[in-house]
């Protein structure tokens, strides 16, 4: 837990370096999915990025290069659909070994291809260097309507707490992955969860344009992790119901709701609706499930009701400065 | 040499993935200082990404944390100097170890705020992870009028060649910091220059105004680096005058020369006007010396004259993938 406070004051000291004195145009700094930013007229520009290191968030003897390329841009776009946005376009700063660039590379671009093509987000530009390690840092520019993003800010007491998707599959695949031999085999659905991610735009663009949603975020590090981000952004605290986690394939697993409940690279959207709108929310979106799994509560807290009992839900998904 | 084909190379694979099929609105991708995205009406927007990395680009135990702060963002204004256009707002991804997250963290915050404040760049959002290394990488969003942005290609046979400021100081700087033991001082002039760079917005942003340059781009890997790339992407080649070169202080050093035509990190604007216009070019913008150090041929080969003889000038700027 020392080293989760680690991240939150890294974050807090560039925040007060910068004062948080933002102009007009810029509506939203640190502290959110991503920035807005105000175009002149009508749309506003919303930026975000996002690393992917080695040995950190991938590695190189276990994900396939494709993989890699797929799951970086993925990663990044999902913080723009997280604020119910349009991804525009994407820059990246590469920096890889020389022994990588034939097969490595080709994979790895192949995979970025796919995904730039399927989220509709173009290449703009980059930066390359040489590095013995291979590190990514991604870009992502996204456009919506001025007004129309969804932010964290705005879930408030008695309101219903959704996701999308199935939860914990991700992590299940991660240990997988990191158990097996070698490059992963992606015939495994947990698995293929946790290398090909895919950012839920057509669901966080919905939600933004009905007005359903009071408050949205993407679960990257885990449920237990990032509800109390959203919460903290709100005001307000919250329950979760962990009979009602959607935990997909993991079903007959004993520690299938530990999974759902801590573990990250879900990549799918967590967001809030009000009492009064929730016969709107349909139980699926275009084939993805959409599951009530608690509610927003006044009193700053965040519980977990399991086997009838309600005891406060502990952090415990993944943090870069509590290590792994 | 065969480093540096290396770069190129790994670009190209990139631009080959890519496929160059760019939409309406993202107008040059790969290849030039920045990328231009239109916004719906009126503004451009320019779009630029560099790494900043220890070990590569800084070193720890020589740079002090509060130039690593301002010249990580400057680096990446420069390019959008480059294009003559604006700077409004920058990401950034951090990756740092614990230990530097004291002192170390609030030297790099306050220069990079005081190149925020400088150069009209406010923060926006970023990621931070923890690392063994420090790893910085800027994305920098501008603005230009449409169409008004200054490209790399333009330049045509019989343009004279210009400089702005001096050249080779910073590299002479870098030199001085290498040789130095422990923080380096910031008393000498040359190393102020290799530390505190200062992007050309104004210079920039008045070429493209006055539609003064037919082509521009920053310096940072050094002339005999960067006036190759100028003149591919126009088609054209160059003749520089080793003895017109400004060396600033440099002056009465036996390699003056060699520090002018292959130092890095001077961030002074190369660009190319038409016969025409030179005499509208002052010899000071604002107190910034203007150079003219050559003239574009239609040869496509990069010359240099001096001592009355005159020789292919060979690239020996800074590459990262030829090493230093």
């Amino acid at each position: 837990m020392r080293r989760k406070q680690d991240e939150k004051s890294l974050i807090r000291k560039i925040e007060r370096a910068f004062g948080y004195k933002h102009g007009k145009r810029l509506a939203l700094a640190l502290g959110d999915d991503a920035a807005l930013w105000a175009e002149k007229r009508g749309a506003e520009l919303i930026l975000t990025c996002d690393w992917f290191l080695e040995g950190t968030h991938f590695l190189r003897d276990k994900h396939p290069a494709d993989a890699v390329g797929w799951k970086c841009l993925a990663r990044a776009v999902s913080d723009i659909a997280a604020m119910g946005a349009v991804p525009q376009c994407f820059l990246m700063s590469m920096a890889l070994p020389e022994s990588l660039t034939g097969e490595w590379l080709d994979g790895f671009l192949s995979g970025l291809r796919r995904a730039s093509r399927a989220l509709g987000c173009e290449l703009a530009g980059g930066d390359t260097t040489r590095r013995d390690d291979v590190l990514i840092s991604i870009a992502v520019i996204g456009e919506t309507a001025r007004g129309a993003a969804l932010r964290r800010a705005g879930a408030r007491n008695g309101d219903a707490l959704f996701v999308s998707g199935t939860l914990g599959e991700a992590e299940l695949g991660l240990r997988e992955l990191r158990r097996a031999h070698g490059i992963a085999s992606t015939r495994n659905d947990a698995l293929r969860k946790h290398l090909y991610p895919r950012p839920r735009l057509e669901l966080g663009q919905w939600l933004a344009k009905n007005r359903l949603a009071t408050a949205m975020m993407d679960l990257s590090d885990g449920l237990s992790t990032d509800l109390p981000r959203l919460c903290a952004a709100s005001g307000v605290g919250a329950r979760i119901d962990a009979d009602s986690l959607p935990v997909g394939s993991l079903t007959n697993m004993r520690d299938a709701r530990q999974l759902a409940l801590h573990g990250g690279d879900d990549y799918e959207l967590l967001f809030s609706v009000a009492k009064k709108n929730v016969r709107r929310v349909p139980k699926e979106f275009r084939g993805l499930r959409l599951t009530q799994v608690g509610e927003i509560t006044r009193e700053r807290k965040i519980l977990v009701t399991e086997n009838r009992k309600t005891v406060p839900l502990e952090s415990r998904g993944w943090d870069p400065f509590r290590g792994t």
